[in-house]
């Protein structure tokens, strides 16, 4: 039997508040058995943007990342956050590696292809280094990785941390028995976004087609929802959708394969 | 016998200029064998330090480091250099890993105790765990080593480039035959620092005792020597001074045992 590996996802907001992060990392760290932790930091980088002069584009939720944008989501994903993070886990005896796509070659990309939008220095992920990454899990070490990969040709790339999130859990799915939490502000998928008791406690893809058209799921959710559908299709165990404050309780929405 | 390791040290000035840089990570990829990079950023976090308002605080050459001089340094060390520094050896086909001491707990330090002046957040090398650099080392892996540390309580620490070059250096002699080369903007301690021919090729600590009675070295060459002479007095095979644009060359200063 596969050993468990739990993968937590979290979006900026949390990382990015010291007592929600404080409490996120204490929760983090008593999950059992292995993990790897994900984090975002945007609102951090769009802050450091507008202090530095910097103007911050968006198209449909996503950054355009020209060569200003880079060095300053480097700089905080990369370092503030991520090594923030890992101090903090090594603090809770977590033995943490802060990592980006760039390091040991874990996830190489492509520059997104220019269709209607130029993204600039974004990368859909091309592959995760399962192997390696295994290796390092085994020994007990808990990856804490940065939403940035790398080209291969010396370029980082901006990378949205869901993918990631989603594509390591699919790499090691044939190493680990895996289970990939997204967490967000609410409590799950909610059929009524202002009533945090309608969380929809289980979703099939049929179910989640029928709620974008009667727009019940919308913008930044259907991507996240179709990266967790491609995981529990590619065979990752278990997806929960839930707050960042119930990583260790029952609830939240799972995704049905 | 052991197998060769050798440790590069590079200044803020060679890595933050992308000429400079390119060149000395071409040089890093030819060295022959196993390798690990250290690396400052000084001039680039007082040049972002500059852009937000936060003023730069030097005693005797060492940055006095505040809450936002440490986010600055997380930023610019830990990110913005180490990140672009572990892509463009990725390119190069150097399987590089960026750490901080706090990545894995590879260096924990203590907080610099108040004196006459309270330094803040910079850290003093206490242990460097060379059983898991070396592991790393061995499957091929180059450590790219940022100027941060951790006090294993939560807090990341302003870390002297130098020091933890030396004692990386210490710490790994007994894993490797170790050399160590400290790179800076002259061709290796000069006799007469208006001509770059007057070298000392090599040193012992008598001679530099006298030299800095003679005060021929002074400011920050000292510290940097007392960490050359302490590497090469435990163990370390080879220190040598010189210019970053001749690691693979003969010449510099060596250090005497």
């Amino acid at each position: 039997m596969k050993e468990k590996l739990t993968i937590i996802k979290v979006g900026g907001k949390v990382v990015e508040d010291d007592t929600s992060l404080q409490l996120l990392l204490s929760d983090f760290a008593a999950i059992k058995g292995k993990k790897i932790l994900v984090h975002g930091g945007g609102r951090s980088a769009t802050k450091l943007a507008a202090m530095l002069g910097v103007e911050n584009k968006m198209v449909g939720g996503r950054r355009i990342t020209d060569e200003s944008m880079l060095r300053i989501v480097t700089m905080v994903y990369g370092g503030l956050v991520n090594k923030n993070v890992v101090a903090k886990l090594q603090a809770m005896d977590i033995n943490a590696l802060g990592l980006t796509g760039a390091d040991m070659n874990v996830i190489c990309s492509v520059i997104r292809p220019i269709k209607d939008v130029d993204y600039g220095f974004v990368g859909d992920v091309k592959k995760v280094d399962a192997a390696i990454l295994s290796d390092l899990i085994s020994k007990g070490i808990v990856p804490v990785m940065a939403p940035l990969t790398h080209d291969g040709e010396g370029h980082l790339l901006n990378t949205n941390a869901d993918t990631i999130a989603g594509e390591t859990a699919k790499a090691l799915a044939p190493y680990f028995a895996v289970t990939l939490i997204y967490c967000f502000e609410k409590s799950g998928v909610l059929r009524d976004e202002n009533d945090d008791n309608s969380i929809i406690p289980s979703i099939s893809y049929q179910e989640f087609q029928s709620l974008i058209t009667e727009k019940v799921i919308q913008g930044g959710m259907i991507p996240k929802l179709e990266n967790a559908f491609a995981a529990i299709n590619a065979g990752v165990e278990e997806v929960l959708i839930t707050s960042a404050s119930a990583i260790n309780a029952i609830g939240g929405t799972h995704i049905k394969k």
